[in-house]
């Protein structure tokens, strides 16, 4: 099948009809050993139902009650003018939909929800994968327990974690592998099968492996394997490896497993609506740097939180320190080394982007079109779920980037 | 490892501390390719965990409130006494626990909980296989289309699923796979992996397979080669794939996966308490005759419906005709050709064992140990989860049945 010449509609997976019928037709199976859960346009269906392929993790909400969400929907946005970041187009809001491969949008303002869609398969119900969304979860998480003093940002990874004294990690401080500035010889390149995520993809059991593969099978038998490229601490690079370690600490520190932490500290506290996914290795470690599986108003309740200084309905789930850290950024110099073209001026910060701008703007990216989108200024919060045909945030950053600030100045203007 | 000296205590999996630590140390790792997960001892932690091993589908509860339990203990319970089945010996309640490698036990009187345990790394809100116990809810599905008029029962198989009309199954009428008066060329010894069962467990993807596996890949290819052996209608034969014929047959009647129709019409208006996990093969197809996964509240909640008549705080859950049904039993001439010795008496009715005795007792059956066992003369419910190293109900019947029929007696009286 051509995959270039199918669009967002065409593309839809309901329309491709992908595991309908009982049973499904041949033609519209998908097939794990094949990877279909993990290409376009099969992954159109496989990101909204990533359990029925894998094996995961509840991230328990507990047996609270649902904070809901106030609503309060909008007709205005849709017609929402921008335009594109690279060849300068208008665009509407709503035309951004199809541009971005979009199967979940949801637009908080003031904490009521004044725009929700779903597309495809993908209902309000359905955990979708949030790729490295997951990160800025994590990253907070980590911020979370160097505020409680259980973390020295300073300190060697080395030091926290013995097994990584011989890999490129050992001399990398906490902090520089949150803000993602060390420097190993780790490649972030989707496509290859081959990169240092292709081999990661592999060990974590995400993507088949070949007959005969003898390679690592767990993320602790992976993570010592990566060796040092250059000096740490002079430039960004995004590199999911990093966030592995971070899930690796959180989980020591705690004495718990990454989704049992991520369970007491945010599910439960933040009043989630459903339980989330967490893929999982073979040893039982969620995928720190991209397994999560939230629903979409779940994952706006997070972003709320961040906007909202850490505070949920009167609760401080996430002190104040650790979001004044993160909101703060980190070197723009050091960002601006990675040439991101969409994002000048920008910085990374504990697993989060810091935004251009002068709203003070944070997001969560995650590859295939994932977001959360915290403007503080506008009191807008954005959560997105895609699966654009194309591995790259910069796929979609100019159709993406522009919709959001458009909708926040939008709303800004009452 | 020589299981056979394992007891309950000594295999119990927190002692064990399988998948402990982070990252678990080698030796107590389980392993999906050594079918870990389906064997003793192992499996004591696996069946706790399935959905950390297998993919799943999620059966929502959706997001209405939880239709709470009322507890109030009973310390009585654990010292009463009963005769084992088959040497005569005195036991307590609280003895027949270990005997039986139970996981959680709770015991619903009048609707309250009287009593309620959890062992080893089973908690309130772990969800743990149901095995069989999941036929139970199936049948009681297919009874609710029957009552709806839209499923015949002495409609032929052929008839109803043109897939299967090559099948031993082609003139079974829906009743007589109901009863599972079937008469196929399936063995149901869940130790050889040459059997039907091991055969189908295969299929769906629930055991490894051999390299260069070339059977079917889900249940909807193997149902297909299941011959014939003997005449319908002549005997009960426990046999599996029975229910797998009816899991079909509710999906393709409703038009929905089983896990939805399960949701709609159990989960959601039973106000389940958690969602439960429902292991799938790679159709989709959930594992009808047992790869249901609830918590053990929720397995409670449907027996304690069950018992009231099929209503649930006030409202019809499943119609009194399909109850009505069910709990009139079916051949214990045919019933007794299959030569239960502790079930004298008894009889196999839609997928619920018909238990003997006066007090019209009525159960569900899982090998390894899970039950519901429903009294409604003593109007008691009992939910039980295990792990006991033999995959047959004959193990743990001469210490549970007497159990539960104790329990219910001493109830009874105040």
């Amino acid at each position: 099948m051509p995959n270039q010449i199918l669009d967002a509609h065409t593309s839809d997976p309901k329309v491709m009809g992908w595991m309908e019928g009982l049973p499904p037709p041949a033609a519209k199976r998908l097939h794990w050993a094949q990877a279909d859960h993990m290409r376009f346009p099969t992954h159109r269906y496989a990101y909204s139902n990533m359990r029925e392929f894998l094996p995961t993790a509840r991230v328990s909400r507990g047996k609270g009650l649902v904070r809901e969400l106030p609503m309060a929907l909008r007709n205005d946005l849709d017609s929402v003018l921008f335009k594109t970041l690279d060849d300068g187009r208008s665009m509407t809001w709503a035309e951004s939909f199809a541009a971005n491969f979009t199967d979940a949008m949801l637009v908080l303002h003031k904490g009521v929800i004044v725009y929700e869609r779903y597309f495809g398969v993908t209902r309000p119900d359905s955990t979708h994968i949030a790729f490295s969304v997951t990160k800025s979860f994590v990253g907070t998480l980590a911020e979370m327990l160097v505020t409680e003093g259980k973390l020295d940002p300073a300190a060697p990874v080395g030091d926290l974690i013995p097994e990584l004294k011989r890999s490129g990690f050992a001399d990398a401080t906490l902090r520089q592998v949150l803000d993602m500035t060390t420097a190993l010889d780790f490649s972030e390149e989707y496509t290859d099968p081959n990169s240092g995520i292709g081999a990661m993809s592999n060990a974590l059991g995400l993507t088949p492996r070949a007959p005969g593969y003898a390679g690592p099978t767990d993320v602790y038998e992976f993570l010592p394997t990566i060796g040092k490229a250059g000096e740490h601490g002079e430039r960004f690079t995004y590199r999911t490896c990093n966030t592995e370690v971070l899930g690796w600490l959180v989980a020591r520190t705690e004495g718990k497993r990454l989704d049992t932490v991520l369970s007491e500290r945010i599910w439960s506290p933040l009043g989630m609506e459903q339980d989330a996914d967490f893929l999982i290795d073979s040893s039982g470690m969620p995928f720190a740097g991209g397994g999560l599986n939230p629903v979409l108003r779940d994952m706006a309740r997070f972003g709320e939180m961040m906007r909202q200084n850490g505070t949920a309905n009167g609760c401080q789930v996430v002190p104040s320190a650790a979001l004044e850290s993160i909101r703060a950024g980190a070197s723009k110099e050091a960002f601006a080394k990675a040439g991101y073209t969409y994002l000048p001026d920008a910085s990374y910060r504990s697993q989060w982007w810091i935004m251009p701008g002068n709203h003070g703007a944070f997001s969560a990216r995650g590859i295939h079109g994932q977001a959360i989108y915290v403007d503080p200024v506008a009191e807008v919060t954005i959560a997105r779920f895609a699966s654009h045909p194309v591995a790259a945030n910069g796929a979609l950053d100019p159709t993406s980037l522009p919709a959001f600030r458009a909708i926040a100045e939008h709303l800004l203007k009452g």
